[in-house]
């Protein structure tokens, strides 16, 4: 009987499988081999095992595979990564029967991307939402997480989650802070009801804030910005109030059991982020992630799937340095940082603040950018809004992968470079992050067709082209070379 | 009679000022002292010098005194790197008279940024331009390039110079390809005549494309999109059909006489910048740069400032190389760079993609960014694009001097979040980069005059705000200590 090291007895470990005889066969093939057999027919009991747990048995799962293919890597390769808890693939085995289709997040595959969704209190319909999801998932992101915080909240994240072929994230404490009257008055109960409850319906991985504790509150007394995060805000509120530790802290085993037993992956928030470039590196911050690194191996000890999330606002002096501490406090664990800003005096831009921050995080080593879109400390995105930070994200993540010379990673630059060369702008478009504006404002100024294969556009003007100029150098030197060539060969004959 | 060494007798490099008795003064008060008399009266000859020539011979001049009160810096330390070439003043004597404000480019000061303006043979008005050099200028950029190149060419320079208190540069190449039937019969002189012709315009800085030598047009090859700077294709192409060196290289003296004449700076252009990743860092892209190295001693022997162009598009781990490069070839002359590029694949985003390589190029120690707008590769700038450039690029600019621990750098963003954290909102704005839309964009959400100081914006909603929960963190806390400081006080007392 395989079983892992610490497996709990807890019926939500336990998935019964009735023998395939007539009965309805698992909708998705992909998941038949999560499940070791650890009792013989006529009465088949399975484990289920996480990600990791199978990883660490040596078992390649279907997603592994899945993933390796995707990545254009060795499947052993992502096994072992995940191994080692230096790779994740957030993949909720109910979200794994529905559209999901899964991918890995680790510094030895691609950098992945996420954009945030979701409604607030003040405005936001489904319909909305899933627009959002698709124009996110459409242009690139690789993760989606649902931030709804108010409205009909869950028929916001089950639509989304059944729509979504990405994994879905959320922060569990948001809906606590919706549906309490006072959020500061829950219970750890209530905490970790909300995680199972949102675990039923799909979602694949969660921030929870467990790494906030009572003494690294007064930490941040001298802070211009404070606590900034919402769910580090409500645990301190909280744990001031109480005069208690950290619920999440106090009742990690507990939530472990929880998180495992669906393969949710924790995605181990920092609540105690900076909130502006004065208030980043301090001792709060660090504190938590120290924290954070126990955290992490407590849960591998439980079978589960960890990253870390990190800041925020960082000068760009820092930011390579706080990847490396990361690495060094919390064992590898993937990295997954909000931008980060890289100043704080351009609100209506932080997609672009946050684009500098978070391409050189990724060149240091930051498995997934968290986007920030131009509305952050404004407002909640729209549509655009969600287009603007994706390819400012697709172009940060892409950029660092060149940056750590991830395979392949250069092909497509240098296809387009190709196409611009050769004056073939459909192709140009074609292999654009984004196509439509690409061609949208090419257009502005020559619209027609037949400028499609102009040797020219209008920031140059047909007159006088540098790249023309270069091909009609580049024929005079074939001729010449030709013509001497011929002359050679007519010596010899002759 | 102070003659600096290397004065040539040109009578372009005298500028004769009839004593003061009854005469009209010289219009402008900043520019007395960059003369050095002499012959005594009754007829005074004054000989015009540099910046540079000025700085050697241990004079502070106004402009120097004007640009360490911008900088806030000691006038000893501008004139010092003006001396050693690391830092320049464009400032041409024409523009001088006019509405210009000297500031400086170089290491020792804040980053700069350049936006580029003007019209194409296709497109563009006067009036259009006009509007675009206040978009610029009111939006924070240092310098703007007028890169027009059809139309009434003459006459958009002398309405942007007249209304222009930021140095203007231009290509003198680019007037030459409108106004010559083949641009690649252009004589030597034509070209010495157009600088000359711009210079007496008062252009402050030009970009002369020197450094392309016969010999390093084979280097290019075998690159994916050969030459791309326009100015680099017309030398190579002139080169390739004469079998004659660069003009501008055989008669650089020449040229350095007229620059010296109204201190024209120097921007010594590369020609053969690379224009995709593919490219970047190839011998062709090296070999120019030396090149330009040799150049900047001879302008320097000359009098003449001068500062370096670089790249263009670079993968994110060579831009600090890059910039170290320079400084070692061409004798730490200011790095001039445009973007750069560290992905080629968002057209579209071209402003965001180089945005990145320019912040990081900041802080490596580039000591002005040329920005790129959405618009690069696709078309001309518009309004709009300028605005959506110059705001990327004040970014990138502000983030490389906060990372090199530059005086004061970080102060507006102190401020900022101070505003941030006590709900403050039209603070924030006003601190903003670009106030009207980071107005905008919170309005559009909650418009009215009382959101103004709500302590909550649409994206955490009334009902829980992180930032609020800090602030009755802290109070409590307050209270704490005050009834512990009573009950202390009141304990001392009993």
């Amino acid at each position: 009987m395989p079983v892992f090291g610490t497996l709990r007895t807890n019926p939500l470990n336990l998935t019964r499988i009735i023998p395939a005889e007539g009965g309805e066969p698992p909708s998705n093939a992909i998941r038949e081999r999560r499940f070791a057999r650890i009792r013989e027919p006529p009465v088949c009991i399975f484990i289920m095992l996480t990600q990791f747990e199978s990883a660490r048995q040596n078992i390649v799962t279907p997603e592994m595979e899945y993933v390796a293919k995707r990545e254009d890597l060795e499947p052993e390769l992502i096994r072992s990564e995940v191994a080692r808890g230096r790779m994740v693939i957030p993949a909720n085995i109910f979200h794994l029967k529905g559209r999901l289709e899964p991918m890995c997040i680790g510094v030895a595959s691609l950098c992945k991307i996420n954009a945030n969704i979701g409604n607030s209190a003040v405005t936001g319909k489904v319909e909305d939402e899933l627009e959002k999801l698709h124009t996110a998932v459409h242009l690139g992101s690789d993760t989606v997480m649902d931030l709804s915080t108010g409205g009909n909240i869950d028929g916001i994240r089950q639509a989304i989650i059944e729509a979504s072929t990405v994994p879905i994230g959320t922060v569990p404490a948001y809906q606590i802070i919706q549906q309490t009257k006072d959020p500061l008055d829950v219970t750890p109960r209530q905490l970790l009801d909300m995680v199972e409850h949102q675990a039923k319906q799909g979602v694949d991985y969660m921030t929870i804030h467990a790494g906030v504790l009572l003494e690294h509150v007064p930490l941040t007394r001298d802070r211009i910005t404070g606590i900034v995060s919402r769910g580090g805000s409500l645990m301190a509120g909280w744990m001031v109030k109480h005069h208690k530790q950290n619920p999440w802290y106090t009742h990690f085993d507990e939530l472990c059991e929880i998180m495992r037993a669906y393969d949710v992956t924790f995605s181990l928030g920092d609540g105690l982020r900076p909130g502006c470039l004065a208030d980043a590196n301090d001792a709060a911050q660090f504190a938590e992630l120290k924290t954070l690194g126990e955290l992490t191996l407590k849960a591998w000890k439980n079978g589960c799937q960890v990253m870390i999330e990190g800041p925020g606002h960082i000068p760009m002096h820092l930011v390579k340095m706080n990847i490396e501490k990361e690495r060094e406090l919390c064992h590898e664990a993937p990295f997954y940082v909000l931008g980060p800003l890289v100043t704080d005096i351009a609100p209506g831009y932080d997609h672009i603040t946050s684009a500098i921050g978070a391409a050189i995080a990724a060149e240091a080593g930051a498995a997934m950018l968290c986007y920030v879109t131009p509305k952050e400390h404004l407002g909640l995105p729209n549509k655009d809004d969600v287009r603007q930070g994706v390819i400012a994200y697709k172009i940060a993540a892409h950029a660092g992968d060149i940056a750590r010379g991830r395979k392949n990673a250069r092909k497509r630059d240098d296809e387009l470079s190709k196409a611009r060369f050769e004056f073939d702008w459909n192709r140009q478009f074609e292999l654009s992050l984004d196509p439509e504006t690409a061609r949208r404002m090419h257009d502005e100024t020559l619209p027609q067709e037949v400028f499609k294969s102009a040797k020219f556009c209008s920031m140059c003007g047909p007159k006088f082209c540098s790249m023309r100029i270069t091909q009609d150098l580049r024929k005079l030197a074939d001729d010449a070379s030709r013509v001497s060539l011929e002359l050679t060969s007519a010596a010899t004959v002759s």
